[in-house]
């Protein structure tokens, strides 16, 4: 019979592997990448990939070494200005947008202050030193640097979709199961027409929302709380590419009423004609991917859509988007999804789309009744930036498979698409 | 025994006389008015005053001479344009920024305008001319009409304050009633502490909100739903100057951790100190106010504050803004609050404040479930602006009376402020 | 025999003439404007006529009355911040491109300054007090004025240009030598053509330049100086609208090699399409004037445009433009231009255009050999501004007669066209 | 005797180890940067070193590869946009501001670009394809490369001195004569004054400018011409750091009347407090330079200044800058100078400091009377920059050994300061 020592000793270790792990990950992601690619900032929203990998690295060092292993000396003082993203409580922080105009530290000093920071890690995760905290915020780290890896994905497609060299991100790094990534999948969907037989209803009543289980979760998840649902219906599918095509096709650009007031200034203003990474020539639309540029598939789920455009898509349809509480609604009380959403990396397996795209929903981002933030530094995580941003449900193709939770709460600003984002159409009854 | 006929006269001829009320008091608004104050335009959001006499009187030419009067000419083709807010279906409108780069037409050509239209709408009235839809939209435009006559107070507010004359309002022409204007009363009022004494508290449950009435509401404030609410309190009254003025002793505007992100950055970027009217002179702090610079009065409720500086106040007081649903609950179910309401142009009956400046609330201004927007060119009232704005509820000093109602959703944008705004503490229990 | 007292008297008598003379020029240029004409400005480099009017009686309350009449108390204070244009040494002032937000001082209250000043002026031109500076500002603060005076004809036309009401300044007002407005005249213009009857030659040596007489010049016309100039021809007329129209029509404005780098990133940025005041509709060019929209007068000189412009035309044509001391030697030693030019405005009595649009150079605005900028607070006046502005020589229809001379240096940025700026063709020999 | 053939072939192969030589230099510059280096554009008229390297080997490509040699097949047709810089007859070309957002290509794909276009090169100057233009253009080819070098080291101390890392540009690859970096040398410079027995005095008369030899120089150094210039003189050292901090200790950027009124503005808007690369730190001031920040060198020249605090030190010290044709006539006229400047890089040699850094002139650049502009596509080389820039003269411690020519104009726009500029300064007798 193991001793509580030894009980806690073998946790610790699984939690070691567990951040070993989620690390390597991340080193995976830019591992097909070259030296360049890590430098370049092509949009203020999008950051230089070695900004991830030592921001990401920075805040394990910040939050758990700094705090929790006595003596510990930081690798370089410059990276504590560099790699803080926007904690105003962490000191100074290097502006956003200037991420890109900084060549040092070069991408191999980075990687050595990974290995610096993951080697001090281990020696912690290997000691005895227990602190309740000390686990609390590791957690969270390692979700951290799992929301950076799908940010690695949007600014790595941005990056190279920007460029007209027609640069493609190394197939054999992009998982099999990614789905979305691979034409030959993604055409076997399914043709589906948006008719009766694919809605979904629910009935008026209180709903349970919010994370309730043992693991983990955000604290903007919290607390578990009753909603007031009226009836309404929300579609079994996506939005196709097909189906977002007859939107354009029908002048949906140029027709001011199916638009935010917001939404049409911006497409005015930014020349928006089509979704981000759509291009026509000679009459034929394509789709820039991480496996290069394709031939548009009509199949798959429109994506890299801003809110202003799943908002006037749906004007257009008759239709609206869904709450958010409903969209969580729907992905709590449909088994399938349910199952759908635990195998999500095998997508063969179902005909459904849950999990392909993010889906915009029509809900400002705001506190949960009762929300509490995180405590001290980390109370910059989330609460911060509940104003002008819409939340999205669902994940992504290219999100970790432990970030897929009904009660996950992803959110961007309206004009922004360069994240996987798509639409679910849903009405009331 | 009148006849039904002869009752609809009756009653047309009282819609005659709410019409031409309505129409005299945005005159008598603008009638302390130097010429030259009606043309400039010191900030994109503010309007010029006779764009106001304009828009408002192009409201009904288009949505009702146009359609409903037989062989209705218009004055000036050219209004078509240039009166225009912002509705696409009614053809091009005229820049907002730029409306402040037109000295024509002249303040007696839109006065003249004015006339027309309202010598069109008495004939109109009195006609026997008689269609469902077109008395319905009299309506919205008589609500229309009130809404700008508090745009206009706010509009000349800014215009007299950005200017360094020291320029002030005909104090004769500012309704008695209107004692937020009045340092006398303000004085008066009862000095209050934020004690426990102070809040009111409602428990959880299924609340009723939105317009149930059979009067005017907007389209916005329908259907009636219910919502789930949670154990809350909310202040019996507004924060003072005086309580506002120690959060800035507080380091309150140099403190990042009290502010939303978006907050922070407006602020560093716009180098604000103080609420929009404040000015400090040697040590002394003074206000702008409609009837010129006074000491600043610290027992007034504190206004014209964005939703970032609300937010960032509330934060430090370790409290929050309450939720649009605790607000519209707050003003119905306190029986003396109502009364109040009613009897708001009569301040001095009571002790209390609600009514004299509009609350921030943290709900992000969206749709109601069920919403069904306007039809027509009217569509566009309400819904496209349901993006990067928070809903203000209670109602302001300048507010016409008509335009009391507990389920009235006000909107901006969480960094304006030369609205009359100010704040209402709330808290979970 | 006159006691030089008596002299001295009647020559103070003589200036007072002119300078009541000048004022009243002024007055007369915005008798016809709307009180909200003189209150906008729909562009930052545009100021509201009545700002132009304050300005120009500061001028002489800043510069004479406060420093030349014993207890002399300013108008108003606040007068310093808002009138003041530019000068530093003179205190703060109000921000250029926010004139146009101050509804206040009213028009009256303007015109009671100007009163004020003139009555002061009057006082102080009848009394015995003599410094020499005082006179010497005195006529510096009359050509000061007048050029104020050539701007508000172009501020006007542009407040009047810019709204779609098709405003007509009243005729009545312009004085009929103003050939430039009248299209009667400009049609009785010769048909000219780029031949070479129509060039004149100088040859090469050493020239004089700059101003050598014994009336008013400003301080950057100063010293008489020698250059040294290469044979070149000037054209004998202006370019006229309609070989300006041939540019436009062979595809000027969407061929870069005719453009400077500067010039061609303008016009693609601001979509320039034509002169200022062109309109195209159905196929036919119109001009607005201060007489109102015209069909184009192909024979009139093109008026309104850019450096940017110009000097493409002049690409185009395989020309050049001409230097300013090109310019100014072809208006010196041409008798009969000369002759022209006393008798401008009578311009009837030739056939040449001398004096009808200010003509672009291509030579970038900077001090003579030996220049010394005027002392105390008008060193500002000129000096200060030699940075990438051009040289326009000439005059303009719209310049009062006493503006009028060879030495003249008017000067403006290369982008800037709501001048009477046109363009004179110049070549090598 | 050698047949006029093989003279030609020894000129030939003169010609091209010429070639090689100067893009071997090219290729030395940035040998000791890391590939990030290589990839960032902190500001937007800086260029990504690996832009440079694409861009000059374009040149070749474009203009004597594609035209002279048969079958020649380009490396990558993308490439003919991405390293077009602004020559519009060449096709697009890419946003300059935009250069930075370009990961790809990789260095080492532009280093074998740079390889392949070298070898056909070679091909064809050791090929009997002889064309007049050939020659010429590759002349120009080579001179354009070099003037990309000195933009290398100006870049790239912008790119190593933006970076808070503190980096240094690798020692052993400054050329041992660059001594304006060398800490040492400069500090053995002569204490010098601003005194009488330091101006060098020039008479009034004409001064021929312009190039006039038989080697190469730009079209717009021609043709020779003369000028007449009046009695000035010129300091024989350029301004020290030592003479310009104390403009800034007397308060220099805090008084508008040194400055025009674009620099005021510009200073102002910018926040400038100091040159370029000043650091201050606890009372101590340091410079950034290629070899890492120095406390400052009190007699080393002033450097990377704009023209706006050129011309307000002159204002302060009473002085003004020179023309540039004083500046042209002092380095034609000074014997010891004119062998200094062949000596440049030795500078150890002299005390004398011509050619350490590009001095400021007050002439704005434009065309030399009866300039012609290079035929075709080189017609955009030079003159559509004419204007909006100042012209500087004499060469800096960067540049190429042969781009020291007395009739050399270098210009940049009065507000940019990243090129290596400084004072000299100069007044009238």
């Amino acid at each position: 019979m193991l001793s509580s020592d030894s009980k806690m000793l073998s946790a610790r270790a699984e939690l070691l592997d567990c951040y070993l792990s989620v690390r390597n990950d991340t080193d995976d992601i830019c591992r097909p990448l070259a030296i360049e690619d890590h430098a370049v900032q092509p949009n203020a929203e999008v950051s230089p990939p070695k900004w991830h990998l030592g921001h990401t690295t920075w805040f394990f060092e910040e939050l758990i070494l700094v705090r929790f292993m006595p003596d510990y000396q930081r690798w370089n003082e410059q990276y504590r200005l560099l790699f803080n993203s926007y904690y105003k409580s962490a000191g100074q922080h290097w502006i956003q947008s200037e991420r890109g105009n900084l060549s040092r530290p070069r991408v191999d000093e980075v990687l050595a202050y990974r290995a610096y920071v993951d080697h001090h890690m281990t020696l912690l995760l290997q000691s005895d030193i227990d602190e309740p905290e000390m686990e609390e915020v590791l957690e969270i780290g390692m979700h951290h640097e799992q929301q950076h890896q799908e940010l690695l994905y949007m600014d790595i497609k941005f990056i190279l979709g920007v460029n007209p060299m027609q640069v493609t991100y190394d197939d054999s790094f992009l998982p099999e199961a990614k789905g979305l990534f691979v034409k030959g999948v993604m055409s076997e969907l399914p043709k589906t027409a948006l008719n009766e037989a694919n809605w979904e209803t629910f009935e008026e009543g209180i709903y349970q929302l919010g994370y309730g289980g043992e693991h983990f979760a955000y604290d903007n998840e919290s607390p578990r709380h009753n909603t007031y649902l009226y009836p309404f219906s929300i579609a079994k599918h996506t939005v196709s590419n097909g189906e977002y095509l007859a939107f354009i096709n029908d002048e949906g650009y140029n027709t001011a009423r199916y638009w935010l007031s917001m939404g049409w200034d911006w497409l005015v203003e930014s020349h928006i004609k089509h979704p981000l990474y759509w291009q026509q020539e000679d009459g034929q639309w394509y789709e820039f991917t991480l496996h290069g540029r394709h031939v548009l598939d009509l199949n798959a789920p429109v994506t890299h859509i801003s809110y202003f455009e799943a908002d006037a898509f749906a004007s257009w349809k008759g239709c609206r988007l869904p709450t958010e509480q409903e969209f969580e609604v729907y992905l709590q009380q449909n088994p399938s999804e349910q199952g759908l959403v635990t195998e999500l990396h095998h997508p063969n397996n179902t005909s459904e789309d849950v999990g392909q795209v993010w889906c915009w929903t029509r809900s400002q981002y705001t506190a949960y009744p009762g929300f509490k933030p995180y405590k001290g530094m980390l109370e910059e995580y989330n609460g911060k930036f509940m104003c002008n941003q819409f939340v999205l449900k669902g994940g992504c193709i290219a999100t970790p498979v432990g970030h897929y939770r009904h009660s996950y709460r992803n959110f961007y600003q309206p004009h922004q698409r360069w994240m996987f984002s798509g639409i679910r159409l849903s009405k009331d009854i």
